[in-house]
């Protein structure tokens, strides 16, 4: 392999995002190819930091553009201090959320629409995009009963399903728009089913 | 008076900030003028979070596009619930530092350039400008004997005289450009004299 590659995992949370990275990292491992993996917001001190403020609930206040600038502030550093250098050794860097939840979330979901937050994202990750992006969406009301039966809801979490179908419109809109780069899946479907065609699709960058 | 006023005050630290920030208060105060007075980062218990994160010298891997971004997020968050709703019951905002401190150190200091710190600044501020920007400048150097008098050096402080430089050129660029909004005022001046020279302008203000 000459070159790294970034794949993100998107969806909402309770699509299944987590059980289908820890495959993806198992068939990494067992045919033995470089990679890590990692999260947003997150992955760095200080974007661990960044992600205790906005899911902190003490901070209610906070507002939409601070909330869009905050994620990608996370994002920048770990872009700069995780993903860029990884992909330099030539490993595969395996992303739990990236740009796309922005663009769903902020863009979508809170209304600030999706060319100002691409337009930060540029900013924030230099241009960067996933070479791949596996989108796994529920249907909105089966995520929240999965996410509920998970654990306590944080900040996010807790918003009305009219934020939840207004993000599902935003991540489905990207997916119309960048076919070659998402593949969009139904988390409905059998865990194994979906891990096997995330593995296909994996096995056409291994080859390249 | 019929709407409220944003008076920024600008210019490295060091420079007479807080000092003239005291003496305009004390004029407003005497002349029963309503006024509220914050400073930048912080303003807001979610920006003086981000102030701490930005400042920590633990976190010296931050990278000159997560800092801008950081300010910008501090800024959104004071702006909309700190300034504006100020703004709207008739009060003059005294802010120490805004949106120039982001071009002079981001855009010019960091070399991130003016283009982009403008374009991410209008986004966190809606396009909120000053009514009146104080820019006290010092000789660089002057300024940094300054600085080390007062106090340990924080992590922008601890910037070398190159850096200073720069941002110096940054902020003599902005009060070119903006001749009208920006009074340019050399720092060495006499106390007395400059606070003179602020209360003079105001009173343009305080009579519309």
């Amino acid at each position: 392999m000459k070159k790294g590659r970034l794949i993100s995992f998107e969806g909402p949370d309770g699509a299944g995002k987590s059980t289908q990275i820890k495959r993806l990292e198992a068939f990494l491992e067992a045919r033995g190819f470089p990679y890590i993996c990692s999260r947003e917001p997150g992955g760095t001190p200080i974007g661990e930091k960044l992600r205790e403020l906005i899911l902190d609930k003490r901070y209610s206040e906070m507002s939409r553009r601070t909330e869009a600038l905050l994620y990608a502030a996370a994002r920048a550093q770990h872009v700069d201090e995780v993903i860029r250098p990884a992909l330099e050794e030539g490993k595969i860097v395996i992303c739990d959320r990236f740009t796309d939840s922005s663009i769903a979330y902020q863009g979508y979901g809170r209304t600030l629409g999706e060319d100002v937050i691409r337009a930060l994202n540029a900013f924030a990750t230099k241009g960067l995009q996933p070479d791949l992006t596996v989108l796994l969406l529920l249907d909105p009301e089966e995520g929240m009963r999965r996410a509920e039966k998970r654990e306590a809801l944080d900040r996010l979490e807790s918003e009305a399903a009219a934020f939840r179908a207004k993000v599902n419109r935003g991540y489905l809109r990207i997916a119309e728009e960048e076919p070659d780069r998402v593949i969009y899946i139904d988390a409905g479907k059998d865990i194994e089913d979906i891990a096997a065609q995330i593995r296909k699709r994996m096995e056409v960058f291994l080859e390249e």
